[in-house]
């Protein structure tokens, strides 16, 4: 099996971090991390990313929503060491945005992930384009950071 | 974007089924199921699939671990309705057994996804080669449900 | 220690019923259910005897909450059979509402619970007393159930 | 309704502290955190103060299971700041050892929490008397933190 070899799976390529702290439950039968839990994880660093870099308001009537979620899971996390989730844009299509991030535990880069999230109108509750000015915090965030 | 279309969306393609009962919990501020819960819907189809068709004894020693997962969420999930998860082995590798999911919520397709998982040696931890009695087992179903 | 032996553990006193199938993860590295996982099932068996019984309406401004939870494990829950949560309005306060809960899996009483839940303004986001027509609800159910 | 007034509501009264990092996923739609992780924050606490005053060695042969949890919410917890759990040993009995808990988010005790485990042995997997150098670390911290 191939493992997706576009996300980067070095700490320097990740601008936005969250730490995460692990959780007895997390762990399964086979006395390590379960992959629902990682999906956790993730998101934890997505909302960041997308809190910090996007900034959406709440009650503005849009929302972003996951709409495709890739993982590899490269090696396993164990209980208790917190880990660190790092993010970054990927790109921009009209309707929506494509995230990458990688967990690390220590120095190791256990996990990597690409999402990608639909902007969301929250009253019809299907996707739609984002509004103009956050358009263009994404672009001048992609062309800041290439 | 685009969304996996070589992962079946219709019942008829899918051997082998779960039933999972939705929990409060499992709904965000969004009102909808969170993406997270969603893997723990696939995780139990995959639990199923596994247990039925390859069927791995207790401390035998090996396992099947998750190396790759990948999600399209086509629609929302809302509570209360429980949802049906599909099931079936797509291929087999040296060391890997890929799966297809669908998840349906009444007659509409909300979620596929494709799994990887590989065969785990539970006392190196490390990827192996599956016993051949379960490689046997593995093929006669694929030469069964093409 | 003592367990709350006022919660009844025989299936002919819970009035209402909710299945739960149980999840992979909702295991962790004793084989066993995690206790966190209890807690949702609860919360399920909460929802839909609120539901039911109460049936706040969406939107209408007033919500319960939890406020305490008693829970005594009795007995291991394992992967995978399914568990029926039983429930039951114990009491009810000026702005609080007791109910109980018994886990079974197969015959075997699992686990009982106790939880308070308070009326609850979704505006001010502080306890409320209940509107007269679901005060009223309550009383007649307490009565017809004692 | 009563909450329980003898399990400790200021930081002073807690000497084992673990850090709890909140998920999005953690979230209902209330708006707020769920009940059930509130559960899995204690649980981190809880492991955390067995681990570092107990000590139990894997593959001993024993542990420590929750029989009984009681939980006061007492504010919401919401997303995103981290919370702090508060932990303290309460007293033991010859099988059980109860302990106390309060989730703090910022300045505000929002949680408090009595947890009872016992002591279990993994292979017959019934209760059991913990090993005598560990009852003895026991009373030796009671005595210490009365």
């Amino acid at each position: 099996m191939t493992t997706d070899k576009t996300i980067p799976r070095d700490r320097a390529a990740y601008d936005f971090w969250t730490t995460v702290t692990l959780r007895y439950s997390d762990q399964d039968p086979m006395q390590h991390i379960n992959n629902v839990a990682i999906t956790a994880f993730l998101e934890s660093g997505r909302a960041g990313l997308i809190g910090e870099i996007i900034g959406i308001p709440e009650k503005s009537g849009f929302a972003m929503v996951l709409a495709r979620l890739t993982v590899d899971y490269l090696y396993e996390i164990t209980f208790p060491q917190a880990v660190d989730v790092g993010g970054r844009l990927a790109r921009a299509g009209g309707r929506s945005l494509t995230s990458h991030y990688a967990i690390f535990q220590g120095e190791r880069c256990c996990v990597v992930s690409e999402s990608v999230n639909v902007f969301f109108d929250t009253k019809t509750r299907r996707s739609t384009e984002p509004p103009e000015h956050i358009a263009d915090r994404i672009s001048a965030h992609l062309s800041a950071n290439p």
